[in-house]
């Protein structure tokens, strides 16, 4: 049977969503490996709508971060609070300002940030599950909430930024500093992750280092 | 100087808007050969918005071709209006519903369709500066609208489907049926074509069909 690798998207763009880029770069990695995608994302209202042509807050305007999430998942998506951690076998976290907007709120509260209840109960039960995860570009700021919040020692990068790592480090994380083609391994943790759009100038660059993570989460499974 | 890529997107999603995987996949082709994606599209309200979820019309709701073709672009894209043909070496159109939606009424009105006007005034000028076009799933539809209205005898694929065939040689393209992870080529007219998501189980088929194109399209610039 083919291993199943559970998505959590975010939405649908980068400025309050997914970034999309990273997101289909994902499931090409996962797709391409032989894996099979378990899309999902918690059905609950995005923190703001931006019109990403001008790069402002579209004011008025309400979207759903399942619903956005379903047009990167061509619609084959889950109801996060659904999913249980026998139903899949790995679990990563693409990037986007949803990763910090909508499923925790990193981007307004820095290290004082709630997660979203069912995303933590997620990564919660896939750690306790000896499961790997990955996170991407800004998604490993929830991974270090959840888990610092555990008392779990554990390492990430989110690339370079010193105020981002002081923030990852206040919440319970050895930030490791990591270019952009490249990639952590927590291996005690099961944990992988990688900077891609925190630093890639284009999408080869943030490429590279999804397919490096993706390859790496995969090896992981037992 | 890198070659310049014009990318036609037309929203931000399969049923509504630009196929997003191929929209992606087509971007990173591009960047991995060196060349420079320039994406554009037009400053026109969609057709409609389809909820992805549930795959049916969001009542009520109305979202700009250019504004949401924004986010596959993350803000770098132009209005295709103000695009001319000496900005751009080669043009592609990837996929999903908005190329026959909101590029062109195709979805509707079949071989009676008509293409939105700077559309058509961009591919014209493309070809008649014997640059090439490439076009991928349902977007040929389009080419095949602006060069079977000009005359043109040429050649196109969107796959296999007899209905959707028959509606192109209507409108003037001879149809060559086509794999999904394969391409067809019009050397005299410098176009190439693929099928995609039109055949597509995954991804990764749509990818490499996509892959080849991009490569077959910078191969044809002068």
């Amino acid at each position: 049977m083919a291993k199943r690798i559970g998505v959590i998207l975010s939405g649908c763009g980068v400025y309050d969503g997914s970034e999309i880029h990273e997101a289909v770069i994902t499931l090409l990695a996962i797709d391409r490996a032989g894996a099979e995608a378990v899309c999902m994302a918690p059905d609950i209202p995005q923190m703001h709508v931006i019109n990403h042509l001008i790069g402002e807050p579209a004011e008025g305007e309400s979207r759903n971060v399942l619903v956005e999430s379903a047009r990167i998942a061509r619609g084959n998506i889950k109801d996060l609070a659904t999913v249980q951690v026998a139903d899949i076998d790995a679990l990563i976290l693409p990037g986007g300002f949803g990763a910090a907007k909508n499923l925790c709120d990193f981007a307004v509260s820095g290290p004082d940030c709630a997660v979203n209840s069912e995303v933590a109960r997620l990564i919660k039960e896939m750690y306790a599950a000896k499961k790997p995860i990955a996170a991407v570009c800004i998604a490993p700021a929830v991974l270090s909430k959840v888990l610092g919040s555990e008392n779990v020692s554990h390492q990430l990068t989110i690339g370079s930024d010193e105020e981002t790592a002081a923030a990852l480090n206040k919440m319970g994380t050895e930030h490791i500093q990591c270019p952009v083609r490249e990639f952590v391994v927590d291996q005690e943790n099961k944990l992988v992750s990688s900077p891609a759009y925190m630093l890639a100038g284009s999408i080869s660059e943030a490429a590279e280092g999804i397919e490096k993570t993706v390859q790496a989460l995969i090896g992981m499974i037992e």
